[in-house]
């Protein structure tokens, strides 16, 4: 079941110029019904979770799937949809939040590192430590919390040296057995209103909404010039950044799915190997346990 | 009580090809006597302390030392000697030996970023990532635990990425406020001799000595050409290394507690200030806590 999904589409070239509103938040659905959504899904999860299953015996790389993307714009839905086959084992979920006191009392990159995925796992973020080129540009009151030192560089030198801090670890990880995948997940302004609007109106979803929602939605447009220059310095040829066309949450999570099969596709990766000794070996340990044999 | 210490004579130069033999083992006395000795370093360790106090009041930056060295160059004693006098709350120390199971299953610079210190503490690596670029390369079969993927670059090409995911990382540290200082403890082979040997022969420093410190020492130059080449591809401006002659252990203290002075004189630290509203504030809570006002 081969669906048209390139996910070359997606990619941010590295280094190119980035103007969000050239890029889609909605492109030719790939299902025809919801039913075939459906069937498309678990294909995909399937073949997911067969690739997790060698990922996790070949042992060599780790992958860290990074989710960012404005508020109501499906991230939750999609981590839940996507790699809810995968067996947790092998696969843990971070949330960021608001950075605690002891976070806080360290560079901007700790609190990430200390959850990246071990080899053989599949390690998601839910919001990252690109938040910090992100909701802090657009707050950049934000910055005192961090207490850097009063000589650090003002204005626009610190995003700058944040995005050099950033593709330095994405780098070193990439080299060091670690494939990143970013996605950011595009909605259409006129979208959230909608879903904030089903939050309300829908009992069971107002634990989603929050009056902070409003006021960030307000930075519309800071958000997106912070994104747009993010994904710009920080879209690699190693490391780079896929834009999720998002106003259709169902095609979003078929897109992101084809993305991450692709990207485990291409890594060179097979179950241990037995060698003959081993199986000699493992030949008379068998023989042991037979039950005539047991002692 | 002035020492004629300069640190910049021990500052490996950003870029500078180094060879080892050229730098000394042994320099002048900075002190006459024994009791000369212990009158200096009290007054360094003081001076530490009180610099640790504002350090830890002013919360801007963290401070790394880094120590490396063969085995008996004295790092514990280092350590041990000029740190003292530090309140430990402002303070902690990390031996790095062997890499657990855990650690493994992560890229090489995970397990020392999780013990970075905070803002406001120092923090101390007794041996550190560079063991990386030291043991390791020196007995290369160690990259087999590390589980890298297969791809990855062999010979002395994975020296250089590592020797630049170091240099990254350091850099972003010292942007971020971290101030990092690297002591790389320069003894003779034949000091070595003699530690090894007082090691054996007094039954209190039995303990000390492990028959696998031998076979190390059979590598030497090796060692001495795997460190060349690090302080070379990794002293920096801002994070530098400094080759301390250490066949005279009191000598090397007090070098040692000089640099880490130096560059805590160097930062721009003040306890934190208390504005007139504050003021205002506490003599107001003053008033409430006097015996007459006691409710």
């Amino acid at each position: 079941m081969k669906m048209n999904i390139n996910p070359s589409d997606f990619r941010v070239p590295a280094g190119e110029r980035v103007d969000l509103s050239t890029w889609p938040t909605n492109v030719k659905r790939v299902y025809t019904s919801k039913k075939h959504y459906h069937k498309l899904l678990k294909a995909q999860v399937e073949e997911l979770s067969a690739l997790q299953r060698l990922h996790y015996a070949s042992n060599h790389y780790a992958m860290l799937l990074i989710f960012q993307g404005m508020d109501a714009t499906g991230k939750d839905g999609a981590i839940r949809h996507v790699m809810s086959g995968v067996n947790p084992q092998g696969c843990q979920v971070f949330s960021f939040k608001q950075p605690s006191t002891e976070e806080l009392e360290h560079d901007f990159l700790w609190r990430t590192t200390r959850r990246l995925p071990e080899r053989g796992r599949i390690g998601i973020f839910n919001r990252s430590y690109y938040e910090e080129v992100l909701v802090v540009r657009v707050h950049p009151e934000l910055l005192r919390n961090q207490r850097l030192p009063d000589e650090l560089p003002d204005g626009k030198t610190i995003w700058q040296d944040r995005y050099r801090s950033i593709v330095d670890l994405e780098a070193h990880l990439h080299r060091n057995g670690t494939r990143i995948i970013k996605f950011f997940l595009h909605l259409s302004k006129d979208k959230q209103r909608k879903r904030f609007l089903d939050r309300i109106d829908d009992p069971d979803k107002n634990w989603k909404f929050s009056n902070a929602d409003i006021s960030e939605r307000k930075q519309w447009d800071h958000y997106m010039q912070a994104y747009a220059a993010c994904l710009r310095a920080t879209s690699t040829v190693d490391v780079p950044w896929y834009v999720v066309p998002a106003d259709n949450k169902k095609n979003a999570r078929l897109i992101i799915s084809q993305i991450i099969l692709d990207t485990l596709n291409q890594l060179n990766m097979q179950y241990p190997d037995v060698d003959k000794e081993r199986h000699k070996e493992l030949k008379s340990i068998r023989k042991r346990l037979l039950p005539k044999n047991q002692d």
